[in-house]
């Protein structure tokens, strides 16, 4: 099986120019098929406040109405992913942006109402492995940004960490996947305090004491419970750590496996 | 010579909800290997100016500054775009979301500064008609909004009418290619006052003739300019129309040849 990685970056590298430039060599520079996931964050927030568009935020969470998913489809679909496609061309890399709506490469279901009303928020469904592979065997290097639809025409806004897993899992089927998550931490901690204190492997059996001794915690809790799910489900590994993990040079990031 | 339908459709059936999904209906309809290219209008000038950006024309031509292209990029390459996409997802058509910086597939150069700086503004230079294909042969169906890129990671303004014409002059090296302008009028109009006075067929010897008489004037000469241009380039034949010329039982339009 030939190799497949799969880069999510986050909205703060989206947000500094200098950051996104450097983020992009890196990963015009890695070698073999790639996938690149994005998301918006911000610069979202920042839009549908000038067009006077108030963020609702219930426990933490952002509620997407029709309003809010019209900027969500602007600023991720538009003006984030062509600018990111269009330099990742000025890298030599031939570079196309996607929707899970283009090529109906990620079908979501609608999330149902309970407690709260998430809005246009999307659960995926299915990745289109087989069409996206297309794309991949044409040298071309997809770009998704965080949206995706429900086959009835619908647009629907959908966490890109879990675009990411679910895209990974579903290229499981014709590639070794292996996802890299970039973010602003060097990667998961031993000392939340210590920066320095990168567990740099976890498999199942450490996963599991780390848990017990209360060491994931908080926001890290949901990233490793979707990676060891991701992993259950064909992805071969799973790296988490700032965006220099993607050189050769640093091996200063923590890697997940089974 | 494989046969492939080149659609355009402009601003006014973008802003219809009804007019586009009528139209899509349509498109998804057409038999064969076809494009979508539209424009984006109104919608961007209605948000630029929710945001606060003036609208710049100068001769009655918008001028790109750096904010507009923003808006730009968001409207058509977002907004018009993606919800286009997933409407055609809808209808069983395989859509793809396209600027000329996706699979490089439009390469323009930055329009020179002469009386007027036209600002973000790029004129075509090259389309990748080979990498479009490599889409064409997967099944899925191009859909271009009126952007295009210059190779250096900057996202450039291009007119949708040449957008369309540049397209299938550089398809027409693999396909028999025909080009749909959907537009308000039943076709070119022999009588300005008279809406069913449509020229069924003008060829060149006719064209000279219309010149010479005045009946092509104003708006129409630049849009028949580039038609013949087009012609003279590989492009096999032009239909100008509303757009129930792309069904079967409606003639009542106009088709240019050479």
């Amino acid at each position: 099986m030939e190799k497949l990685s799969i880069v999510k970056i986050g909205g703060n590298i989206i947000e500094d120019e200098a950051s996104l430039t450097g983020f992009l060599k890196l990963f015009s520079n890695l070698k073999g098929h790639k996938i690149l996931v994005h998301g918006g964050g911000k610069r979202a927030t920042h839009i549908a406040s000038k067009l006077g568009i108030a963020s609702k935020m219930v426990n933490g969470r952002r509620i997407t109405d029709a309003e809010t998913l019209e900027v969500i489809t602007m600023v991720y679909g538009g003006l984030v992913n062509k600018n990111v496609v269009a330099k990742l061309q000025a890298l030599n890399t031939n570079a196309i942006g996607l929707t899970g709506a283009d090529i109906n490469s990620i079908t979501s279901e609608k999330r149902p109402v309970k407690e709260v009303d998430f809005g246009f928020v999307g659960d995926v469904k299915q990745v289109a492995h087989n069409a996206i592979d297309k794309l991949i065997k044409a040298d071309f290097t997809p770009v998704f940004c965080a949206i995706t639809h429900d086959g009835n025409g619908q647009l629907l806004n959908t966490n890109a960490d879990t675009i990411t897993s679910q895209v990974a899992v579903g290229m499981s089927n014709l590639y070794e996947t292996s996802i890299y998550y970039c973010f602003e931490l060097n990667g998961v901690l031993k000392d939340i305090n210590d920066k320095n204190s990168v567990i740099k492997h976890i498999d199942t059996s450490l996963y599991k004491e780390l848990l017990e001794q209360g060491i994931i915690a908080d926001g890290m809790l949901p990233k490793l419970e979707n990676c060891f799910d991701a992993l259950n489900n064909g992805v071969k590994s799973i790296n988490m750590g700032n965006t220099s993990m993607l050189t050769q040079e640093n091996d200063n990031f923590t890697t997940i496996t089974l």
